[in-house]
Parts: C-alpha cells; structure tokens; sequence
C-alpha cells in the first residue's frame, strides 16, 4: 500500500539543512523536512539560571512556536491569549531536555544556551525537525564561543529525532501532516548518534498498542535517525570532527542483567 | 542492593484508594500510593466543546494542580503567576489523553466529563497515581448518568498507570520522589487492563538508554501496572462487572508483520 | 421553628480537627465543621516582605482556594482565568490581618509565615473554618521553630472564628450553605480567647438589620468562638500551655468613656 | 487632646458634592471629603448579567480605582500589574453590595447601573466617600431613566458611609489619613437614611477591642451617617422628594426577641 | 461654512489650566480644552531605568488612560482586560517621547520624572491637550526639585500640540470629537516654543492627501500652537523666565540644503 | 559624505520579494530590503468583527511580531511577558491602518483579511519593509478570491512605504539599523502609487527640525516609494493590470485654497 506521497514504509522525506540562514545569532539554520520549515537559531548567553550560579555548569534552554500561517488554517498567536499553549510549552521542554542530554555542561560553563525554534512552514514532525535541526545550529553556536577552532565542542554525541506511527495498520516512518491526522499511534524519538534513546514519547490516541507494534516501531526510527545523523555530519563539515571525542564522560556503566 | 524504603525492585508502595471522597462530586477518590496523595474527581457536564456540537460524541479532559505544601518546599501557586506551569499542562493533556483511550465517547453521547487530580500531598509519581485514582472516579460518575445500574459502563477496558526508572544502574519500578531525583532515566507507563500500551514518556534525564534497558523497565511497569489494575477491580466492587463489555469496538486488527 | 440539620439556633456544627495532616508542612491541619472541610498548613520561611527587612519584626500572610469540586457545582480553577477571584483575595486579606493580631510579630522575628488554606470541600462558612484551623496550624508551626519545647510560642492570644446570621427572621450561629445562601443578613466574626474582637464583617443581602439584632448576633457569635477556642485548647494539648504568656504586651490601655 | 486637623472627635469632614460633574455619564458627581477627592458616574446599560435575564431584575455594579498620584508617593497602575489589587476588587464589591441594598431591582427593571468611582486625591475615607457621592450620582442616572420627573425613583432609602476608629485610645469620627494610618482599630459603616445598617467592617489593626468601644463607635457612625444624609437630600433638591417611597417593601418583619 | 461649534477654521477651543490641582504631586494641572479635560501630574522620582544607572542622565516617562465614563459611552476599564490597549500605548510612548525632546536630561541628573495623564472627559484632542497641560505639571515638579528659585530649569523650550485635520474638504485647527470622527485626514503636531517641528503623527482615515494639503495643515498647527505657547508663558508667571535658557545645548547646526 | 554601506543619500538598500513563500497561505512573500527580511502573509477569512455584522464591507487588521534573533541581542518572546509591546501594538495599527486605506472595502465584501508580518532578520525599517511587502501578499489572496482571473481587485491604487531620516546633519533615504539608531529625525511615509500621503510618522528624537528640512524628507521618501511601486508592479507581473481600475471611487474633490 503506497503512502499518501509516495515514499516507502521506512522512507524519510527529504531533508534539508542550510547553515547560518540569521545573520545575527552565534547559530541558526533553517531545516527542510519534506513541507515542514523550521528557523533555529543558538544564542550564547554570559549567565545562567539562578539555580546554577557558582556551579560551574551551564544550561540550554528551548523556545517553540509556530508563525501564524504556518498551517492550512491562521493560527491565533499565543500572545494574543497570554500564554504559551500546553502544546507549546511540551514541545520546548522536549527540545531543551532533549538537547542537554548531549551537552557537556560542565565543559561548557557558565553559561546559558537559548535555543528558538520557530515554525515557519507546518507539515507533521514539527518538534522532531526542530530538535534535530536546532542540534547543528548549537554545534555552530559552541564553535563561536570554543577557545579555537580545534578544541573539541561540549557535545558528548549527535542528536536527532524523527516521528514514526500507526496508519491504517501501517508501520510508518517520518509522518506528514495528512498521516499524523489520522495515526492511530504516534510516537517520538529522539536518538544520539551511536543509537541509544534519549526520550520516547508514544501515544495511542485510537486503540491501544502491543509491546510487538512497539518494537518495529523503534526500529524504523533507529533507521531514520541514524540517516538524519548522516546528513547532520555532511552538513556540518569540518565541524563534524569535534564532535563526541569526549562522549565518554556521560556513558553509563550500563545494563546488567 | 536494598531501596530506601526496603522494597524489592519490582515492588509497588502500598495503595489505597477511598471512594466518595468529596461529597458533592459524582466520582471522586483520595488515592495514596506511598506518601504521595492525589484528590480526583470526576465531573459529568451535560455540553461538549464546540468542536464535538452536533456529533453525538462526547469528550473527557483533566486537570491537574498540586497544593502549595504537597511539597518539602512550598510552591507558589500558578494563579499567583497568572498561568498553569509546562508541567502541569504537561500532566493534564496526558491525564485527559489516557482516559480518553479507553471511554467510548459515542456511547457516552454529548457529555463532557471533567477530571479533576489534586495532589494534597507528593511523594514521587503523582501522574501516574492522578491517573490510576481518576480511572475509578470516572467509572463512578459514569454509573451515576447511567440508565440504571445494570447498564454496561462506556468503557473498553481499565486504566492504570506507573513509573518506573533506572537508578544507581538499577531498574526500579513505582520511584518515590527520593528514586525519581537521582534517576538517570524515567519513564511513565499508560496501560490497559489486558496489558497494551497506551503512553509511554521515557526520558533520559542523565545518560541515554538502550533498547535492552527499554524492555526490562517496560516489564517492570506491566507487573506493577496489572497489580494496580487487580486493586482497582476490587475497590469498584460490583461496578467493576460493568466495565470492559464492549472493548472489542475499540480493538485494531492489530499488527501483521 | 427547626434548623435545616436539627440544630438548635445557638449551636455549632460538630467540629474535628486533624494536626499534622500534610507530611511535608511545618504545622498542618484538617478541620471539618460539619461539611466543610479546610487543609490548612503553615511554612516558615527565613525571610520577611521587602518593607520589613532590618525591622526584626516577622510576617504573617495567607492563601486561600478551593478545590473546583468543593462546591455542587464544578468551579473553574483561578489559574485558568488568571487571576484570583475578588472573592478568594478578600478571604485571604482577612485570614492574614486576623492571624497577625494575635501574634508577636517582634518574638518571631524576622521570618515569613505562609497559611495556606485549601477548602476540599464546602459547606458554608470556610474562611471562619479556615481562621480557626489555621491558628492550630500556626502554633504548631511556631513551636517547629523555637528554640526548646518549653519555651512560649509568640502568640499573645488564641484566635477563632465563626459565622452568625439573620435567616427567615430567626437569629442563627454558624450558618450552613443553605442557610447561608438564603441569610438576611451574614456576619463572621473573628475573636481573641479572651473575647475581644478582631475583626467584624456584617453584610444585610437583604433588609438592613438594627442595633438591637446586631447585639443578639454578637452574643451568639461570642458563645460559638468560646466552645471554638475550647476545643482548639484541647487538641493543642500541651502546646496549650506555651499560648498567651505574652498576651499583655498587645492590650491597649482600654477605652475611658 | 485635639485631633491633627483641629476637629472634634465626633466632627465630620467638610464635604462637598458637586452634581453633573462630568458631561457624558447619566449621573455624576464630584465628592470631596475634606482632603478626599472621588468623582462617581453613574451608567445605565440596558441589559443585565447572564444571571439575571429574563428575571425582570436589574442590577448594579460598582467599580473603584485611584490615580496614580492621588496618594502622596505614586501609585503603580493596577494595568500595569495585569489585575486590580485585592483592596480595589474589596472596595468594589462593597459599594456594589451596599448601593443595591436600597435599590428595588425589580422597579428598576431589566437595566444593569455601572457605579465608577475614580479617586482623583486620597487622604483617608476613600471607600466611603465613594459610597456616600455614588448614591447621589445614582439618584440622577435614575431620574434620567424615568418615565416622568414625577416617578418615584426605585430607591428604598437614602445611604451614606463613613469610618471611625480607635486613635491613641480616642475614639473618632472619619478619619483622615493620618489618623487612619495610625489607628488600632478602623471600622467602616454603611447606613440608610433611616439609621439601620448595611455593612460593618470592622478590623484591629492593633489590640482587639471591646464590645463597648464597639457600641460608641457605631453611634459615632450614626450621627456622622445621619449629617451626610441630610447633605445628600439638600444637594438633591426636588429629587429629595422621590426617595424612600417605596421603602416598605424592603422592610423586614423585624427582629422579635 | 461653519464649524460645528461656531469656531473659525483657524481658531482654537477655548483653553484653561488650573496649576496645583493634586496636592500630593510635585507637580499637576487640570487642562481645559473645550469639552476635553486631563489631569496631568509630574513625580519625581530619584532612580533611573537600568539602562542609565551611572549615566549622569535623567529620563521621562508617560503613562495615559482614561475614565471609563471620558466618553458617551463608557469604556471598559484596561486592567479589566488585563493590558493597555495599543491607542493607550502608542499615545504615552507619544507623550513621553515629546516631552524628552525639550528636556536637558544631563543637566535633570539621575532623577525619573512620571507623567501621568488621565482623561476625565473627552471631546477629541485627548492627546494633545495631555502634551500641552503635561508641560506646565512638568516645569513645576522641576521647580521643586531646583537648587533655588532662581535656577534655571532643565527645559530647552516650550512644548504644546494640538490637531488639525480635513473635514468635508476643509482644513480646521483643534478638531473636538465631532469634526474627528468624520475628518478624512487626521493630523497631531507637537512643536516647540520657537516653532520646530517633534512630531507629526499624520493619518488618511478617507482618501490620501497631498503635499500642498500638508503645508496648509502644517501652517494651521502652527498658528495654534503658538497660541498655545502663549497661553501656557502666562500660566507660568514667574517660572517662565526659568525656561529656555539652555536651549542652545539642544540646536543641530542645522539643515545646510 | 559616504553612507555606513556606500550607498548614496538618496539610494534605496537592494529589494526582493519572493511571492508564495509560505504555501498554505492565500498570499506570502518573503521581503528583503537590505539585511531586513519579514514573511508577510495574507489570510480570507469569511467573516468580520462584530461592529461590521451586515455592513456589506470588509475589514483588514495587521499582526506584527519579530522572532527572537532577528535582531542582534535576543529579544525576549512577547508571549513570555503575556503580552504584546507598545512598539509592536503601534506598527501593527499603522499596517492595518494604511493597507485599508487602498482597499474598496464595499468591493471586499463582508471578508476580514489578516495580514501577518513577521520578522525573521532586522536590519532597519521594518515596518516600512512589512507594509510594501504586505500589498504584495494582499493582493495575491484578494486574486484568489476574485471571481475570475480578469476581475479588477477591489484596490484603489498601490502602496508602499519606507524611512527617511537626518543623520550627522545629513537627509538619508531609507535608514539602516546603524544609521536609525543615531538619526536626530526619524521619519516612516507611507504612500499611494500616485505619490498622495497615507501615513506620516515623524520623530525628533535629537533637536527639533524645521519645516524646510521637512520638505526635503518628503521628496526624498516620494523618490523612494515611486521606486519600490515599480518594483512591485513588476513582481506582480500580470496581477499588476487588476489593481487600480477602481481608483476614483476613493478620491476626494481635492484641496481648494
């Protein structure tokens, strides 16, 4: 059964990331993911939150928010009403969550990084092309502030997240809009370059699902991701090499049974 | 290694839940699980949002607030800053998302069910327990609109939820709040009475997880999951006959590899 | 001619009193006057407002909520329209500026006590409710904080709180909802151990009253206060012994006609 | 022992009611009470709150707020803030509730009356000024709602407010801000015409106070209260004459010991 | 053809300002201008916004409102809605920002002057009324804060506004409420004592105009608002001979063509 | 004297403008003048405010918003302080404003159509920047809405916009963000393609100018907007014949002296 564009089951769309799309910010790229358009800018900051004065570490923390034509029908802005929406507001504490969990805060210091991801084009895998677009302009950002342009960035690995779902009883990869709509399941992933999971974020909004559905559907994110991870380190070039050298530092002892 | 309230690592805190907590609900508990105390009630509303007006349907959403002392320290209280916190919206889409998951909303016809979760006092897992103790004031004020007490309730199946985590590379299931601080990864579980998933929200916190990880904790939470979902059978009593009757409406064909 | 639950006009509704009720806070009680039932918790934080920084005199200052449920009819929470109701602001002023009049705010020192009143459920009269338990919170939060168990708390005084009213042209104490919503006129009292009073809030909803009623009201609200603070005696138990030894510091020389 | 302005301890203020003060309102007036500078306007809607349609009943609300510079240091707007203070919103809600004491709503008819009352200079006695002007500005909006200039206004009675309180152990009549500010206990009264009370709100701010500091306050109060009345019915000339017709119809039975 | 109130194209309303009219403020006036009526105060206040802390320099600010019943129909009040509207805003940004143009702000010292001007009736021409009675408030909250009564005051020039605009093809000076709402272009000037242009806020409402329309316009402003200089040096008395000695500082070499 | 960038005094920074930038919007263009670039879209809406009900005639409003970094120190979000700034309130009503005064809104028909400007990259003049582009996103969407691809579109004539300043005593056309951020004048036309006045926004925010320094401003903004309207024409390639066929209907007799 062929999908409503023509991909394959475990096909990502096609993914385009162009670097320093904003003039002014340390970083910012503006990430294609099929329809969905997403401006992420990195912002380096001489302070940090309260909570971290003195500790010698830094934070990253994330904004989100659409444009309001973004989708097929005008969206009220949000500060019209006053406040972020509840949807707002999970999406930028998955990115920055997301983000840190790849950052070495201790290497980076006091200081605070301010992700923005703004939605300018809106067609399904909005939070996840953010995420993984933000990942580039944050290692674009740390080169801006390193002490030269050899010393290893505070990233321990690659980041990137893609969405995968239940279609018609259909495994999916990288759901567009018209699919999401109609997912019987949706899940998010966010994975780090060597492949372990940073945050699963599932939802049966029909039926409920097996643990058998689950594990396919792992699968092909790990497969999406691992793409998406390959393109980041072209795209990033040079910059590529100063990335996870000092991966190390945050590896568990693992798992044992 | 021995937890810091001697229980086993598959073992749940001890849980109680008391119906008819509030006198002028028409469902409502007091659950505790360990230390932590959650106040739902459950709210039948004889209108549907607009979107649902004329579509015969029905529609159930929560909310969730903590009193200012549920904590070791006070919290300021989200009117004093005008707006819900991330946090708390975050919990009241999932309370609203999971409970949905298992009503037949057509079958409830156009009503709207409130549910309100209020941690009086938290210790580790107030979702997850907002979320088992809502399920149970749910099916009460769904018998109180009822035709009589005979009539099967409009709801596929039952609903319980749990946490589980990995601490000092230990998988732990049901964290209280002195676990759910130190853990490297955290994860809540939505399941079933006959054990599909419904949500899952795995965060790495610390370290990134592996899939082999992902399957002990998912076990874990389908042990203590189905023993919460056994306390639930016994605390409805009688009620708990009329629930599920009509779940294969909601069943999937399920998933062909 | 009977009240509505059997009572005679002059009488209370049976009252009980819970101390340490939330785990967490440093004083905590539930009290339940017939209905209505009130979590009251004192915090002691080590810091005064900004205009008594250097005076070496404490604060006193109270929140008030209620539950959405604790009414027959669901109430939209204040967070969701953004602002506390004038309602809840009124009850909170005079729940602080009464609790203050019976403290030595010099003895304290400088340091904040945080009420915090929650009415779970409401049955009329829940500010009077809330002053009454919230004093047994507060001493037993002052006494987390002196120096020995035997020293005397810096409260000058006991301090209770009870509702009188016109209903049907019969003079009543401690008005039930029902009472309440059909008063004449509504007046809560706030009076001292010894019978001084505090504060006066009289209300004619309806016909204004005369001198001669509000004489009969005052009499009947001072004999429901003495059984209030009766009872506060006995539950404090030897807490007790460590109110009132600093009571003459407050008294005014009296009034000379 | 004289007061701070040279008055007797049961003199009022001079006042000065200044009718059609603003050109637009229906009625409007300009109070001032010795330093105390309140314009009140009167707006008549010809609708009613939700609550009240259909009933037949009209309605009368009130709102209050102070310049900035009406206080000797400068007040921040209560828009700045995003909500009014707790004092306005407790100052609103009672001269609402006291002018509708005396209003038949019924003879009023469907029609909601906006009371603003904007204080231009404070020096004590805001509220009650308020009360005091907006009953005349009310008197006029209702003449221009009239059938004919010979109609009975739907007005019960007269009502005016002042306060007294406990200054250095004298007892006194409308305080000024000094005094208020130094008093150990203020109290403010609402009366009609006819001497019966409306509203007590009596506080210590200081020591409690005796029930018979009690009974001289509230005489001081009724000559203070019946001198502003006899100053409202002069400064409504002919209109004087068609108040308190229908004031029977709002008596009750009365209080029968 | 004749204007509405019998006045001739070129010819103002007729003009009042009452000095003093707050006694708490260092500085305030009523201004009169035809059915418009402000209170504008001028407050000292000895801090700066952050971005001058240590600067040496001053600053202006301006804030603006207006009564609920300024207007035939009355308004509802900003903090109801919980902000100021954009007119509010845009006109204090205006008063503000016209203000400064005539202020040495070096010579003022770290010092913030407030300006508050607060509309109790509307008859068109709020804004420019506000900027001319704000001038007087201003000058004599500086004459406060002077070393001496001899001290030349920190103020370059004079400073008044008025409107002009197109109204049924005519060209008229100080438009009131009337001629306003049907003008096709809508203009307010804010000129100088000697005759400098600091703002012009031109607006077509109807159809565009032209160059040749603009200078006539220019020219009635001109007329007026020298009149307005006039007016506002007589009110002054003494204190006018403190204004202006300065100025030189403020000239650019000016326009070389 | 040469310009920051090179440019001569009355050279306006290279334009472009991008139609259908965004593809769920009736009308989008991305416009680029200089380092400024904003997406503006226009959205049909089928219905209009409430004081428009049954009018016949349609109503366009503005929106206008900066993403963080378009400028080159982060701006905190709006919808983080609740609400919009008074800058950015005061250039959506001057889009709104001047857009509707080329628009037959008879011709519209009852239709609301939003404008969105959003500003992705600030480089000065902005909202100069926001109204030029913003006639180009109209009429794309008012075409989509025509009946057939040969009815004139219901506008009177074209409009465009951009700033003119006095800088270092020199008259420049078009000010970049270093140039506006010294400007002793900084002044915002709007105009109609046949050179008539919509908007004038001058400011002195150094010395006051003269009316001879006016005039040059003026004919150096005409100069500049005859520009930009035949690059509009040009961008708009065969639209371009649809607009201004209606022209005269909006026209006023004219001046006469």
């Amino acid at each position: 059964m062929e999908r409503i564009d023509g991909r394959q089951a475990d096909q990502l769309r096609p993914v385009k990331i162009t670097r320093n799309f904003i003039q002014h910010a340390e970083g910012s790229v503006l990430i294609e993911v099929g329809g969905t358009k997403v401006i992420c800018t990195a912002t380096i900051e001489d302070k940090v939150p309260i909570w971290l004065r003195g500790s010698g570490q830094g934070w990253i923390t994330a904004e989100y928010a659409m444009l309001p034509r973004a989708t097929p029908q005008r969206n009220i802005r949000e500060v019209t009403k006053g406040k972020p929406s509840g949807r707002s507001q999970e999406i930028q504490r998955l990115v920055g969550r997301s983000l840190r969990s790849v950052v070495n805060l201790t290497a980076l210091g006091e200081k605070t990084v301010w992700i923005d991801c703004d939605v300018i084009q809106a067609d399904g895998g909005t939070r996840t092309a953010a995420i993984t677009g933000a990942f580039v302009a944050l290692a674009d950002a740390l080169a801006v502030v390193a002490k030269d342009d050899q010393e290893p960035l505070p990233l321990y690995d690659y980041l990137a997240a893609t969405s995968v779902g239940i279609v018609d009883n259909q495994l999916l990869l990288d759901l567009c809009y018209q699919e999401d709509s109609r997912a019987a399941v949706d899940m998010n992933l966010v994975m780090t370059g060597n492949g372990q999971l940073v945050e699963i974020q599932a939802t049966a909004e029909g039926a409920p699902f097996s643990q058998q559905e689950l594990e396919v559907l792992l699968s092909l994110a790990g497969k999406g991701i691992s793409e998406l991870v390959a393109f980041q380190t072209k795209v990033l070039g040079e910059l590529a090499q100063r990335i996870g050298g000092v991966a190390v530092a945050k590896t568990r002892a693992g798992f044992q049974e």
